[in-house]
């Protein structure tokens, strides 16, 4: 497989993002890798170069373009680059992890859409107290969705979970804010009554307080309230650890118990940390594109490189093209 | 102050209600109330009956009954007759503890709305970090909100956050996926632009991410994103509990951390816990109606009582009232 990649993307590039790159290889058969970007930053850093390029530019997108706007105008952009040979079919597949908006520009304006999926959706896997993990999507490609396009991402959602996840006839379930049918906004009652005619395990409406302790295999939600949902989760773990750090730093008792506990704690972190799962895919596009987590370090990216590499070996993007050509969907 | 109380709603009804109603009377001055429910139940439970009637009913509105129908047919209900009490104005407020959707309901048609307010909102103060807490609506009275509602919305909670909270001045943020201007679906988008010219100290989009910590005091949002927003709270708040629970009963090192912590962790749930605030309120109708969290013990009740209380005596609903009839809103 031959993978493009963003070198200059994320708070830790490119030193984590070509560790990661380096690692991967050498784990990975039949691995190749481009890196794009600036190669005097990337030279040093790239102390093994078996089956891995670079390919320089000194064009970068930041957290702080406006993302349309910057895949426009920074043509030479080390992910507008990255996505360039992807849509020439240099590569196989792309990973960024750097401005989120952008990747989905490149992703739409530059890589393209599957013929027949209207809108790309933003699917990360998230952990669950069981460790299986979900995948939610979409999570802010397409703010104002309608009810065909949650169709689509059920369906984009469940060939993803089968092929890659290896989950066999994975269940799919509406994020609503209630669980009996009938429940919701006219999104979610137009969306329930078109998901029990798609061709999926589909379960029924599922609420947000139950999605962490698997509630679905695959959750299926317009972009801002998945967005919501996701940084909710986000925030809220935060949260408890802030208070949690307050605690046991809060007196002599307390800090002896941190110190007895400071493995463990570690590890309760580790289960919530959603790059173990890879990036998130944005499904609907022509080639597999994956946005990793700002923060990513080696780690996340080797996992995200394992994703994008187990969507090209499944044949991810043509299952999801035949199955949505032989199926109608109700486009109102 | 003359309260109605369903003394059959919730978890815990009657025992906990029962005992919230006596101990509010102990310790506010002026307050009378009126327990609605099964006299037999609650005589018992009622040691002492200092300015606190029982009216006895048979009929009880469950957590299974379908909201609108069960308030239609059961008029007899506890929670009917309670709402009943407040429209024919012998109570000034009224608190359930029992079914959200049945509250609404009983809210909406028996108590009915103020002039010139749409659409109820229904707005539970959460906890922040730093103990300050914010007031978040609507989360689930009104699943399809406009523009203006959110206007509305922004209203209330402030003139609320101001003579309830004592908050001078409270700051008011859009729940948006982004902070910049422009962010947003269509719903958001429109609001951001009315919210600009309402009477209120808007601060512009806060993310999911950071209402926890103090974004603003007042978070306005559509009834079906903010019901998102909570529960992702409630069953992240939990799952990390769990978790952590796990951790703690993992080895005997971790047990030994666990009983050195036990009474700085339940500091740490107490944090957490947002019926120290009082109930959700539902905002907008002709007079204090509290909806208390269905898990409440006689403190939660205690709490949503003298909310109750500081809503009558401050006047809120009229403030409400004369505030919305002083401006005109872009109702498209």
């Amino acid at each position: 497989m031959k993978l493009a990649i963003d070198a200059m993307g994320g708070d830790n590039a490119p030193q984590e993002i070509v560790l990661g790159a380096m690692n991967a290889v050498s784990e990975i058969d039949n691995l190749t890798i481009t890196l794009y970007g600036d190669e005097n930053q990337i030279k040093p850093l790239l102390t093994n170069d078996t089956n891995i390029e670079i390919v320089h530019t000194d064009e970068v997108i930041t957290s702080d373009d406006e993302p349309v706007r910057a895949v426009r105008r920074k043509k030479n952009a080390s992910l507008v680059l990255m996505a360039q040979a992807v849509k020439e079919e240099r590569a196989d597949a792309c990973i960024s992890a750097g401005n989120t908006g952008a990747l989905m520009s490149a992703g739409l304006f530059v890589v393209g859409r599957i013929p027949g999926i209207d809108r790309p959706a933003l699917s990360p896997t998230l952990p669950t107290v069981d460790g299986k993990g979900f995948l939610m999507l979409d999570v802010g490609a397409n703010v104002d969705a309608k009810a065909n396009h949650l169709v689509q991402y059920a369906i984009m959602g469940s060939i993803y979970t089968e092929k890659v996840r290896g989950i066999p006839n994975p269940t799919v379930g509406l994020l609503n804010i209630g669980t009996e049918e009938g429940k919701g906004n006219d999104l979610t009652k137009k969306a329930f009554e078109q998901l029990k005619n798609a061709p999926i395990n589909f379960i029924g409406n599922v609420e947000a307080r139950d999605i962490l302790s698997s509630a679905a295999d695959i959750v299926v939600t317009d972009g801002f309230s998945g967005n919501i949902a996701l940084k909710t989760i986000e925030g809220t773990a935060q949260t408890v650890f802030t208070l949690l750090k307050e605690t046991f730093m809060s007196s002599t008792k307390t800090k002896l118990a941190a110190g007895l506990m400071k493995n463990d704690l570690r590890g309760l972190k580790n289960k919530l940390d959603y790059s173990e799962y890879g990036g998130a895919g944005l499904f609907g596009l022509a080639a597999p594109v994956i946005k990793a987590h700002g923060s990513s370090k080696s780690r996340a990216i080797v996992s995200a490189i394992k994703q994008a590499n187990h969507m090209v070996e499944h044949d991810v993007t043509n299952t999801i093209k035949t199955t949505v050509e032989s199926i109608e969907l109700d486009k109102e």
